[in-house]
């Protein structure tokens, strides 16, 4: 290390004598020294390409932030598995998410990711009736409980491709324990009316257990305006789901939270499996408040989705509106629309189901959104 | 950072002229490079004792080995975490681990912690039948399905306070699904026959599954000798439990792995709710081959143990014998001699239950257990 860093400062110029400074390093022989022309990096500890994209690949085929961590994760984490040989305590992770939403420690649940926790939910409220969700949103934990045995029933988007309210409301009777929502939704990337959502939330948790997962929430427009966790201050029958794997960047390090009533929080703990690791606490606590970092990935979003929006339109397609890192493209053949990117190395989705005409793009680094840009207009053209 | 290096630079004493160097360096107004006294440590960006012991304190209430991780996992956990905007992919510790103990990829199970994955044992075959263990082991798992439905049969140890293998064969019939060892078990730290639990395996998994929970196997005198890993190596209906949070130093890592027939290990990863962090991965991936730490932590324990052993008999007492990092101790007020150690900050384990005659202390640092068995001595004199 030591080597590494003199080796940059010769590199810099900024020194009066390289030799004298060499000189003055060297506790032992330190040939190395003298090879200013090529520093090398210190060799990695893990084989190559074990994380990330490989080099080369535009990887937009997930909703992941490529800006991400923040740069406070690393020295915490660092921190944190220096003490990795004892159990975790998340207490203080727990009171940091409870005082910046204005709810009780008790009212949060941690999880590796929201994805754990919205399966704990599927499964405790799947033992306890049907499950009542969109045709169309991000169903992998639904799946997990449904394939365990619960019963889900699913209400077609409308035609404008929102979830439809009304619908979901008129599905819920006596048989239903939990009504699942996505706000954005996921792919369509479509956010609910919020007066509607409220009224919504407000008349159905009054028959079972509304959960809206906001795990896109920090990237819309207006946060605060997008959420139901009044409802969950006020003490209803009122989950809200949220994650560090979207605006934080760290899809990677699996942490993830809900918000709740107190005996809603409760339920959702005794079903999820794993305990937090120190790693992803420290993680959690450096990147939580990091308003600079927020703001830079809210404005690398927006940057991208304007982009994507400026060449959908160009090649002579339409999108639906979107507040969050994903673009639902409507395209001829979405299968052969990935197909083709991925052919120049840019990864996007296929097609979700029957959906064969619609294309959902994820906001990566600019450079990567720009390959796809440019794979649009020649693939249109 | 530079600077940090800088001051230590300076303090080595190596230098022929820090004036000339603080010059060279110089890039911009750099004043503390001339406080060579008093080298700050960089500043924590994570509030004080977030993890780990309080100072003062000799945590042997858990059976953590506090000489972990070992020295590979730091450079590649902020490796991956840099990574970790980036979903984690387990393939190549899967084959790591499958390398090891002569298996196929496909018949590793990954887990945060084996807990997680034990829990998702409890839940899976908890659904199919009745589940049969000992009355006394690391039961926080099957606690967990019991919650939630399952029905659990528990079998007496013997009074030797070995798990009653007969007992437990005698109690399997058609409403069985699985049947739990723990092997060596946790809180006695006893080992069983090898022998005789191989034939066990071999006759009760034509009946249904074997899980053994071998968390404390690499701690053992002969861990080879110890395992049942030839029955899974043979593709019988038996799943091996391993975990990096004993020998491996990484509790608050939250690895864990089984091994089983490709049926089993495809069924638990079902179950299983969450998938594998970047920094876990590569934490895994580090120490898994460094025989170096292994052997260190091993002769830690075994320096320990003796320690202990020792005091215990110099106190009058006796304790179960333990290939394990953590000892049994018949003492005449489990709950008494816990309370007197924690007024000396000396933290071990109270009563399981009605077993209030019994007291299980984790080996710490050596420091730790020192204090333990002066303590020992004085509470007994």
């Amino acid at each position: 290390m030591r080597h590494q860093i003199n080796r940059r400062l010769l590199l810099t110029g900024a020194l009066g004598s390289s030799a004298a400074l060499a000189a003055a390093c060297a506790t032992q022989s330190t040939p190395e020294l003298r090879v200013v022309e090529t520093p090398a990096a210190p060799p990695s500890p893990l084989p190559p390409n074990m994380f990330g994209p490989k080099p080369g690949i535009a990887l937009l085929s997930r909703n992941e932030n490529p800006y991400g961590p923040s740069p406070r994760v690393m020295p915490a984490v660092a921190e944190a598995t220096g003490q990795g040989a004892y159990y975790a305590d998340t207490a203080y992770l727990q009171a940091m998410i409870a005082e910046k939403h204005g709810i009780a420690p008790s009212q949060v649940a941690l999880s590796t990711g929201s994805g754990e926790a919205l399966a704990a939910v599927a499964m405790a409220w799947g033992a306890e009736g049907t499950l009542v969700v969109p045709s169309l949103f991000w169903e992998t934990t639904v799946l997990y409980a449904e394939q365990k045995g619960a019963t889900v029933r699913r209400v077609p988007l409308t035609e404008a491709w929102d979830i439809d309210l009304e619908g979901m409301e008129a599905a819920v009777d006596d048989s239903v324990s939990l009504v699942h929502i996505c706000n954005p939704n996921n792919p369509t990337g479509k956010l609910l009316d919020p007066v509607a959502l409220k009224g919504f939330c407000e008349r159905v948790s009054k028959k079972c257990t509304v959960i809206v997962d906001e795990a896109y929430n920090e990237l819309t427009d207006d946060p605060d305006g997008n959420t139901v966790m009044d409802l969950v201050r006020a003490g209803e029958n009122v989950i809200v789901a949220r994650t560090f794997s979207k605006i934080y960047g760290m899809a990677g390090m699996r942490i993830g939270y809900m918000m709740a009533n107190e005996e809603n929080a409760s339920k959702i703990s005794s079903y999820v499996m794993s305990w937090m690791g120190a790693p992803q606490v420290a993680a959690a606590v450096a990147a939580y408040n990091d308003e600079g970092f927020l703001a830079m990935s809210k404005s690398k979003v927006a940057e991208a989705r304007a982009m994507v929006s400026e060449a959908v339109k160009a090649a002579g397609l339409t999108h639906l509106p979107s507040e969050t890192n994903f673009i639902y493209v409507k395209v001829p053949d979405a299968e052969a629309l990935r197909a083709a990117m991925a052919e120049q190395q840019v990864m996007i989705r296929g097609p979700y189901g029957e959906l064969t005409e619609w294309s959902r793009v994820s906001m990566g680094k600019i450079a990567d959104v720009e390959r796809y840009c440019m794979a649009l207009k020649a693939y249109f053209a």
